[in-house]
Order: structure tokens, then sequence, then C-alpha cells
């Protein structure tokens, strides 16, 4: 595996923080692979979009930062506008059709899925949004197996909540693989 | 203020990671600071030590990892172990004092604090032993107000939970009061 870096962005309240350290954890614990994972927090932040970056790779990772990330997640309109310009030319952008409606020309292949809105008629939790995002970006980008996005869940999530958990990561795969 | 470098650290569970994040909101969204707050998951993530964080700045943070943190906090003797040496001449070495038995001799200030065992017999939930440990460590260096850190955990924590989290956070506050 190459280098993967990747932006999840959008508003607070969203989980985009924990969906890069679930993430990181998942690329770790069982996958074998370093993590670097970071929040900046500037000016900007203050009103402004969130965000969290993950570095994966199975060498040692000197520079935690993201510049040109391979794989972005955008969950606002906002997240979007600030951030679609620093997709690596054959990156994927991952947005939710809900949130982000004005799409501009990007060299990466763009998807935007109805998360939110299938979370919401199925699972009726937006707090699993973040989880069937991790869903969906797994299913396209296969970075890492769905498996152990659901262990590192397991030793996060308090156990009633699993199989809300586990469901919001099944419903992601499900939209990705009807966009494919 | 100087550019202010933390280490938490300590195992999985103890929530050192959202304590990290705690803090570095507060820092950006209620004191005007900018805040860099970074995980970095290796080979020693496996089975070892969990380790967060978090650079504060009046200024733009160009370099987001800390060689030598003005503060460092360990909860496990695991973490203390392996992060002692690295603590900045002049700083503050935060530990449990159930947790953390053998003391090395550092040039730092060690302040040791039964605050799992206070955190169980007043509150009886160990998910807030973090808060607890945050609540100690803005009492002993003042780098951020209480305030801030209620203001930051209003934003994040379930309105049920807000009272058990202050609660925990004025008790770290009294810890660290007495050994003063």
């Amino acid at each position: 595996m190459e280098t993967t870096r990747i932006v999840f962005s959008g508003s607070g309240g969203q989980g985009v923080i924990t969906a890069a350290i679930v993430l990181a954890e998942a690329a770790v614990l069982h996958q074998n692979l370093n993590a670097v994972q970071t929040q900046s927090y500037g000016p900007e932040a203050r009103g402004g979009a969130t965000r969290a970056d993950v570095v994966l790779s199975q060498e040692p990772i000197r520079y935690p930062k993201v510049i040109h990330p391979n794989i972005l997640v955008s969950l606002t309109q906002e997240a979007y506008n600030k951030f679609a310009a620093i997709i690596r030319p054959g990156g994927l952008l991952l947005v939710d059709s809900r949130f982000v409606h004005t799409a501009r020309r990007v060299d990466a292949r763009q998807v935007a899925l109805p998360m939110h809105e299938n979370v919401m008629q199925e699972i009726g939790k937006p707090v699993v949004f973040n989880i069937c995002m991790l869903g969906a970006l797994t299913h396209l980008t296969k970075v890492l197996q769905p498996e152990a996005i659901v262990q590192a869940l397991r030793s996060r999530v308090p156990g009633e909540f699993v199989e809300m958990n586990e469901k919001a990561l099944n419903l992601g795969a499900r939209l990705a693989d009807q966009a494919a």
C-alpha cells in the first residue's frame, strides 16, 4: 500500500474527528499500518469548517499534516467550498448529497451519496452519520477492510451501541455500492 | 502567552485523546488561541502507551508534533516510563498516584494526585477521570481558564452529563489545590 492521505471535513457535531480517530485506530490495530491523526484549529475554526487529517502508511510517517489528500470527505457545503481545491489529482471526493449541493470541477472522482438522509430514515440516529460515511469510504476505496473498522468500533463504542454502528457502516457500503 | 506544548499519555480507554481534544477546543473557541492536536500511532501503539499531543499558541503553529513538552501527563506506569524523559526542563509532570508508582528524577515539577481514586469515590464513573485530570492541569498551570474547559464540555457532552463533568473538573482543581 502506498501512503494514503485523508482529510475529513464538515461542521462541529458531525463526528468528523471521531471518524478520523476510528479510521486511524482501525488501520493500526487491525491492519498493521502506521497512522498519524491530526486536528488543526486556527482562527478559521471559530465559526468555520472542522477538519481532521489522517495519514496511513506501511512506513514510519515523518510529516503528519496533509497538503493534498488522496481522499477528501466534505460533509457541509462550507467544508466543500473550502477544501475541494486541495484534492490530489485522481483522488476521491466523497460528499453528502443533502449538505453539499454545488459541485466544482475537480480532477478527482466525485461521489455524492445521500448518507444523512438514509441514516435518518433507516436508523434514526444522526450520531452514526459519520460511521455510515466510513462505510461508504472503505467500500469506495478499499483503503481498509470494513472488518477492521468494525473491530475498532467494538473497542470504542459501548456494547449496546455496537449493532447500531455496524448497521450504519453497512448502510454506507450499500449506498456506495449503488452509486458505483 | 508563550507557545505551550502538552503531551497526554496513558492507556486506551482512559480518555487521553478526548482530553487533548477538549483542551484544544477550549483554547481555540474560548481563549482565542491557535491549537494543533495530534495522535501518532506506530508499532508501539499496538499494546503500548497511548499518546496525544497539543500545541497551543497565540501565533500560527508550523510544527504540530511535540518533542519536549512543557506539560506531560502520564496516567499509567508504562506511559510514565516511556515519556518522563522527554519533559522540558522546568516543566510540569502530572501523574495519577494510583497508576504511577515509580518516580524518576526529572528536571521538572512532579505532581502525583489521587485523581482516579477520588473520581471513583466521589463520582463513581471512571469515564470522567480524564476531565478530573484536566481540572488539575488547569489549576496547576493556568494554561487555560477552567471556564473555557467548561464551555468546551458543554458543547461536546450531552446535557445530562454536563453536571458530572463539571463536578470532575472541580474535583481535579481541588486535588491540585491540596497538593500545592
